[in-house]
C-alpha cells in the first residue's frame, strides 16, 4: 500500500530542516524555549509579518487551534466555522474540550465561509440563553482544497470586526494558499485584519511544530500561560525554532509549497484527460477532490491508501501533493490508472 | 551565562536518536502512527515491558501526565500526589483543567509518599460532598531528586488497589531510577503494580516525544481518542516512534540515565569536599538539591543560571547533570565555586 | 405588557404544590436528600416508572440535561441532537461546557429527529480524529411543538441501540407529551428503550427541581457524585421533594399537561378562523409556531411579550398554553387581535 | 435519629419567608429574572450594599463559589484558599471543573487565612510553568465556625490587591458573621474591599437561592451568561427574588441570625459546665467544634445525627444552631447528655 496521495502529512522532513534541526544540537541552552534559536526564529516571524505580533511555538495544529481559541474565548461564546473545518470534523472535539465553547458548524457550497452564512448566527448577541458568537474561524486553503482570495479574507474579517468578533485562521496550508494568491504570508493574513494564525508548518516539510501568530495586538498577551496549560509547551524548544528559522529565512515554505501546487497542476492536468473523473472543485492548491467510476477507483485502491473526505458531494476521493511529490508518483499512479 | 546544570532538558539530543530520525526520514508513510515505525516502537515497548501493555506515543511530559489523569478520572474523583510533583506545581493546572478532577497535595518529607500519607484522605470514599480520590500518582525518581525502592512502589500499589484506587507513575527520570536501582524498567514498574506510566525519553536525550504505558489491561483501551481531544497526536508520528525504537532497543535510556547519574555523584565527590555546602539529600539519581552559603552562590550565579526549587527545607538550588555532562563541565564548575 | 403566552414558564406555581411545599416545612431533617420526604419522591417515582429505576433531583432543566449528559459521556465523544434543540440551542453551551463534548446539530423538518437523520453521523465511529457519536438527544415534545409517537421513539432506541448508542430525552415537557400521545410517562420513555429522562416538572406547576431518571440500570450509578460536582445538589432538598411526590402521586403533571394541552387547542380553534395566519405545525401539544401579517403581530405586540422562535420556517411567534392560562385569556388575546 | 444540631441547613424555611413566595406566585411575569420582583430584589440588594454593585441570583453556595470563581479566572490561574475551605474539601471539585484552576489549599490555625498564608504562594507569579494565582477565597464566618474581624479582612484584601489578586468571599453564614462582628452586611464585605461575595441565604432560612454580588465593578459584566453556561439559571426566578426582598428588606437575615447565634452561646454556657468537654475554639457565631469524652458522645450519637468535621484538632463533633433552634432543643440534648 503505497501512501503517497493520501496525505501531505504522509511526506517525511524536508532536508533543510533536518540540517537545521542539526545544527541547533549543540551545547547546553535554556529549555522551554528561553534560547537564541528561539529568539531567532522570532525574529523571523516577524520580518515576516511585522514588529507588532506576538509569535508562540506549539506542538501541533490541534493544538495551535485549539489553544489560540481557548486563549481568546470565555465557555459561554461559540466559534462561527464552516461544517467541515478541520476544528469542527477532524479534531476529535479538543476544541470544545478546551474552550467549552460550542462551534457552530455552518454548511458552506465549498469549504469557505462567507458573510451571509455568519449574519444569521449573530442574531443571538445579547441573549444570554444562547451561546454568543465570538470568533470566526476560516481555513486557507481550506479543508476542501478551495482558496479565499484576498478580498474574501477582507470582507469576512471587516464583517467580524463590525460586530465585535475575532477572525482566526487556520492556516495548516497557508504557505500552499499564499503561493497560489501570489501573495505574501502578512498580505494573506494580518493585512487582511486576521486576528490570530494558526501557522501550519509539518505539511510544508517540518518534522515538528506550528506556531500561533497573534496579529491584533489585544490578544496573546499570557497565551504563554494556555499554552502550557494545555499541554502544548515544548521543553527542547530549541528544536522546535530552528526549524522555523529555516522554514521562514531559507524560504522553503515558499519552495515546497509551489513545488506542491505545481505537481498538483500537474497531476490534474492529466487526470482531467481521463474519462468520468468528476472534479468537485478545480484545484487551485495542493489537493484535488474528485469522483471516479468504480472500475478506476477499485485499480487505484488496491495500490493506494486514501481517507474520505467530507464535501457539499459527499464523501469523495481526495490526492494531496506534498513538497515531497515527485512527477514519477504522478506517472505511477497514471499508469495504473490509465492500463 | 550557562545552562549546563540547570536542568537535565538543557541538553540537546543523542547522537544515535539524531541519526535514527534520519533513518526514518524517507518515503511516505501514512501519519498518525498507521506506519511501520510506530509498530517497530510499539513491539520494543513490549519487549521491554511484556506483551500485555498498552502504549501510545505523545509529545511531552505534561501532555502524558494529564491525558493518562484524564483518560482513567472522572471529573468528581482526585488524584493523590506529592506536594512538589510535577503535575502538582510545575503543569500551569494542565491536569486539572483537563480532567476537571481536585488534586490533593500532600506535604512529604522527601518527596515520596507513603501509606501514611495516602490514608487520611481517603476516609471522605462514599461521601458526595467531596472528591474522591481515585489515582495516587508518584514520579520516580522523584522532583526532588531522590527515589523510591520497588518495595516502597509495591507497597503503595498494594494500598491503593485495595482501596480501589490505581496508580500512575510520572516517569519523566524512570532511566535515573531503573539504573540507581540496579533493576529493568519493568521491574520497577509493570512488577511493582503500577497501573500507567508516563515514560518521559526527552530528558534521557529524546528530541521530543514521551510515551504513555498502560499496565493494567483494563484502562487505555480509548487513550487514542483522549490524545487526540487532548491535543497530543502527532501527524508525522514515525518521527517519535524511530526515536522510541532507538531509544529502547540500543539501551540509550540505559547508558544515558548512568552517565547522568555517575557524572552526579563525581559532582557529589567534588562538593561535599566544600564547606559550607549543606545537601538536602543524598543524591540518588542525576541531581543535587543543596544550600550554599552566600558568597559562593553569588559566585556561581554569575556564569550559571538554576531553578529555585520547592523542598522541605524551602528554595534550593537544584544542580543537574545529563547525558551530555562532561567532567570537564563539573571541574569548570567547581573551579569557579573553589577560586 | 402581558406574558401570559411567552411561555409555560411564565406561569407561577400550582396551589397544590405550593400545600406540598407548606408541608414539608416542619422540624429538622436532613439535607441533600437523606430525608423522608426524598425517601418518598423517590417511591412515587418507582411506582410511575417501575422498581429498576435510579433517579435523582436538580434545580432545572439545562442542569438536568448537562449533567446527565456529562455522567454517560467522555470527553471525546458526541450528542447526535436536532439543530433547534433545547441543549444544541438554548442553553448557552451548558452541555458543551460541562461535557467537553461536541453536539452534532441536525437539521430537521419539524423539530423531530429521525434515523434518516442519525445515521450519516455514526460513519466516524472508530475512526480516532473525530468526536464519537454516543448520545442520541430528543425532545419530547420538541421545542417546535411537535410529538414524537411511541413508535418513533422505539425506532431511534432501537437504532441507537444497535449502535452501541444511548438515547437520552429531554423531557421539559413530558407531561404534555404524555396528554398528548394518551400514554403514560413510562410508556412513552423506558418502554421505547430510552436510557435517561430529564423529567421537567417546573412547566408543568413545581416552583423549581426537575429529575434525572436513569432507565438504563448501567447508567447513573454514580450520579449522585457528578450532580454535586455540576453545583446541581440542593441541600434543603426536601422541598425538592415534597413538591415532586404530590406532582406524581395527585396526578398534578396529568392535570396541568391536559389542561394546557387543552387550551392550546382551543386557541388553536380561535386563531384559524383568523385570515392570514400560517401555522408551521399543526399545534399538538400546548404550544403554536405560527406566522401573521404584520398589521396582526403589530397589534399583539403593543400588548403581549413573545421569544422569537426558530423553525424550518424561520423566526416564527410561539405562543404557549400553561397549567395557569385561562380561556378568559385566550378570549382577551382574541379580542385585541381581530379588533 | 433527630438532626436538630447537625447543620444549619437541617432547618426549614423562615415563615416570613414562605409568605413571600405566596405572595409571588400571582399572574404570568416573565422569566429568568425579567420581572419586578427581581427589580425589587435587586433594589433590595442596592439598599444594603450600595448602588454600584452587580447582583445575580443563583440556585446554591456550590454554585455561587463556582461560577462567580468561574467569572474571574482563566484556566491557568489559581485560588488561594484555607485548607478546609468548602470550595477547598466541600464541592466535589465543582469550582476545578467549572474553572479549570488549581486551589491551593493552605493549612491554618483556625480557619482563618492570613497574608502569611498567602505570601509564598504568590513567588510564582509571572513564571509560565506554575498556576497564577488570582483570587483568595476566604469565607466568613468560617467553616470552622471562627471570625475574620473587618481588619483582618481588609488587610487580606489590602494585601491581594497590591499583589493584582481579586477576593472572594463565601458568605455562606455572612449574617451570622455581621451579627458577630456587630456590623452591616456591607461594612463586612465591600469595606473592606472585597471583590466579589457568595451570598449566603439558604441557612438563614431561605428555601432555596443563593446571590453573587460584585463590588468591584471591573468584575461580572458578563456574568449572566456564566450563570447560565454554568446550570445556575432560574426560569420561575420570581420565587428566588421574592425571597430575597423579604430576606433583606424585612431584616430576616439578621433576626435569624441573631437568634441563631444567640442560642449557640447558650448552648456553649450550658455544655462548658460539662466535665471533660473541649472546645477547639470559643463558639463565635453559630457553631461549636468540639471533642468529649467516649461515654458521652456515645450517648448523643444513639439519638442525634453529626457529621464530622476537619479542624486543625482532628475530626471532631460540630454542633450548629440555626434561626429554628429553641432552647427546648438545647435542653432536650443537654438533658441527654448529662443524664
Amino acid at each position: 500500500m503505497k501512501y503517497t496521495f493520501a496525505s501531505d502529512n504522509c511526506a517525511g522532513v524536508d532536508e533543510r530542516i533536518m540540517k537545521a534541526l542539526e545544527r541547533a544540537n549543540k551545547d547546553f541552552v535554556l529549555s522551554y524555549g528561553d534560547d537564541k534559536y528561539t529568539e531567532d526564529a522570532i525574529l523571523a516571524f516577524k520580518r515576516e509579518f511585522g514588529q507588532d505580533i506576538k509569535v508562540y511555538f506549539v506542538y501541533n495544529g490541534t493544538g495551535a487551534n485549539t489553544i489560540a481559541l481557548g486563549s481568546i474565548l470565555k465557555p459561554y461564546q461559540a466559534v462561527i466555522t464552516p461544517a467541515f473545518s478541520h476544528i469542527s470534523v477532524d479534531e476529535t472535539g479538543a476544541p470544545e474540550k478546551y474552550t467549552g465553547c460550542k462551534l457552530i458548524a455552518c454548511p458552506t457550497e465549498n469549504g469557505k465561509l462567507t458573510v451571509e452564512d455568519i449574519k444569521p448566527h449573530l442574531e443571538v448577541i445579547g441573549t444570554v440563553h444562547h451561546s454568543q458568537p465570538k470568533v470566526v474561524s476560516i481555513t486557507n486553503s481550506t479543508e476542501e482544497g478551495t482558496l479565499y482570495t484576498t478580498d474574501e479574507i477582507k470582507e469576512i474579517c471587516d464583517f467580524a470586526h463590525e460586530n465585535g468578533l475575532y477572525v482566526h485562521m487556520d492556516g495548516a496550508r497557508i504557505g500552499n494558499a499564499a503561493v497560489a494568491l501570489n501573495k505574501s504570508l502578512k498580505e494573506i493574513t494580518k493585512d487582511c485584519g486576521v486576528d490570530v494564525l494558526s501557522f501550519g508548518a509539518t505539511k510544508g516539510g517540518m518534522m515538528f511544530g506550528e506556531a500561533v501568530v497573534f496579529f491584533n495586538t489585544d490578544l496573546g498577551e499570557d497565551f504563554a500561560y494556555y499554552r502550557k496549560n494545555g499541554t502544548q509547551l515544548h521543553s527542547k524548544m530549541r528544536f522546535i525554532s530552528a526549524q522555523f528559522k529555516a522554514y521562514l529565512d531559507d524560504k522553503i515554505y515558499l519552495d515546497n509549497a509551489k513545488h506542491a501546487n505545481d505537481m498538483c497542476q500537474y497531476f490534474y492536468s492529466k487526470l482531467k484527460e481521463v474519462d468520468g473523473i468528476e472534479f468537485i472543485y478545480e484545484p487551485e492548491v495542493n489537493g484535488m477532490f474528485l469522483k471516479m467510476p468504480k472500475e478506476l477507483s477499485d485499480k487505484v485502491l488496491t495500490k493506494y491508501f486514501f481517507y474520505d473526505m467530507d464535501t457539499k458531494a459527499g464523501k469523495v476521493l481526495r490526492l494531496m501533493c506534498s513538497f515531497a511529490t515527485q512527477k514519477e508518483d504522478i506517472d505511477d499512479f497514471m499508469k495504473l490508472l490509465t492500463t
